[in-house]
């Protein structure tokens, strides 16, 4: 745990100043509210902590030192993930219409809609720059391996939007959503630095498999505590997920399931009113009673065993074996 | 001019399929939406034919050519600059609430605003991604062009909406804005083809100042077919930029320029109510007693002029350096 948290915090500490530099690039006004969603600074340009957990790009460094390569190539490529995971939180707001994200107002309800999106394509467009400054002979690898993660990205929120309207949602088109909104972000996080590095295509493979794995381990436990997590420890509302009906992992598999609980709670979700606070625990308890809580958390279980084991398969350095285990145990079972 | 429609005709014809198949990664959703604002199909999928003038893949194709690479260079080139303007095409649509273009609903009136984000931001990466996969030692340098330019974009976009809400506009102000806006992607659309063929610097920087002032033309061009251009061929209502009271050079000219004329023009930008017929037409002709036309008209010559000079100075093989020079006439003068 606290080689975890000092592995994480190492990341944040790296890239901070590289990250700040891109931004810097930019024009004021967009610069601005970058820096704003970023955490840099508050609406009024005063400067605050940032509040990102890290994680892809401590993956990225990670995967960099993996490949026997130090800060020259690990730092870009762990800003070129963190930049890509934020483009994408930016447009997710505006699309969600979230107005709150790390318990601050998100940056299209603090700078409007456009501001917003011209933020995240800053993001998007400089991600692609820093990778393709990289000292590195194969960054043009590295560019597509991002652009293909981007597209993998942006077919899980287009999933994700289109089964707010859509009635029946499959437990595998729910996974494969899960996997390509976040799995393909980590997978490449924790390939990324090994790409730019030239490792063997067998390291960089087995990396990125790695992250798959922990990043569909992670989004389940997500789905676990967007229902049953603490409000004060999550920073959203209780069972938040239920609330906006969300088809998340647990609740299609309830719905799926074919069981009397399932059957209630397809009722429950189809009905046009707001649900209540008796509604929002019933409805809880049915996806449990489905099996849609002890399912996920198995599931979760499992990939975070197979990432894992494929660690281990790789025959890394010891220490660096280490963080990358105790990194992806924690995110699969993070509390927060 | 037939041999502008011929090479026009001609760019688009070669990128039509490269496009396409660009497009055949996305997820279906993703791609239909991004081939409907192509003009590939309509948005229940029936094939039509495309829309779009070809101007940015045109001058890729040229600038690959003017350094004596072939389409294997040219059209990666080419691909990533129309993946890029439509980027930015589908994400202004949304910030300007645009609801149509070309003649047809723009995409986000006709499949939502997340879906037109969505389509946009799998464009921009793209063409990052179609860069970084064509066949050349250059190719880190052709991203880093392409990405420096979209944030050009970016910030003339930015400063655009800044003056929906900005009591005053200088005129360097707004010529910045306009340069980053439409020459920004113009330099690199006249150069991007030069720099993925490893042109010697010389040549690939004096066609980038080429396309800027060719860009800027362009743009004033656009300024003055805004106010005064015929609705039947612009496909614009009359007088559409004084109906949005946007401030176009022409405008912030007519209203920097002291004269009494510009006062009164001031007088009814700052009315609250919309503008009647009469008040447009009166609009228009205060824009033009203050200067504002004959401004933007001289100024829009002098910068083709500088293009065309900047084309003579580089000594292209004959047939190529015809082809720029009756590109840029044409579209300098353009009168749709």
């Amino acid at each position: 745990m606290t080689a975890t948290v000092s592995i994480l915090a190492e990341g944040q500490r790296r890239i901070d100043a590289p990250l700040r530099s891109a931004l810097d690039r930019l024009d004021p006004a967009t610069r601005h509210v970058c820096g704003y969603h970023l955490g840099f600074w508050d609406s009024d340009a005063s400067p605050i902590s940032g509040t990102g957990k890290g994680i892809r790009p401590a993956l990225a460094l990670l995967s960099a030192w993996a490949a026997g390569a130090g800060d020259e190539i690990g730092i870009p490529a762990a800003v070129a993930c963190e930049l890509i995971h934020n483009f994408s939180l930016l447009h997710d707001d505006v699309m969600d219409h979230d107005t709150e994200r790390r318990h601050r107002t998100t940056a299209w309800a603090q700078f409007g809609v456009p501001a917003a999106i011209l933020a995240g394509d800053a993001l998007c467009s400089l991600a692609s720059e820093v990778l393709a400054e990289a000292p590195s002979a194969t960054k043009d690898w590295a560019v597509r391996c991002l652009t293909a993660s981007t597209r993998r990205l942006i077919a899980g929120q287009a999933a994700d939007l289109a089964f707010e309207t859509q009635d029946q949602v499959s437990l595998a088109e729910c996974l494969k959503m899960a996997a390509d909104k976040t799995g393909a972000l980590m997978a490449c996080s924790a390939s990324l630095g090994a790409v730019l590095a030239d490792a063997p295509a067998e390291l960089a493979l087995g990396l990125a498999e790695f992250g798959e794995h922990l990043g569909l381990a992670f989004q389940l436990a997500d789905d676990i505590l967007g229902i049953w997590g603490n409000p004060e420890r999550t920073g959203k509302p209780v069972l938040s997920d239920l609330r906006s009906r969300k088809k998340s992992v647990p609740v299609v598999y309830a719905l799926a399931s074919g069981t009397p609980a399932g059957d209630r709670l397809a009722v429950l979700y189809a009905q046009p009113d707001e649900l209540n606070e008796a509604q929002l625990h019933e409805a809880a308890e049915l996806v449990s009673e489905a099996g849609g809580k002890d399912w996920t958390e198995q599931r979760a279980d499992e990939e975070l065993e197979a990432a894992l084991a494929r660690i281990d398969s790789l025959l890394l350095p010891g220490p660096i074996a280490e963080d990358f285990t105790t990194l992806a145990r924690q995110l699969s079972h993070r509390d927060r």
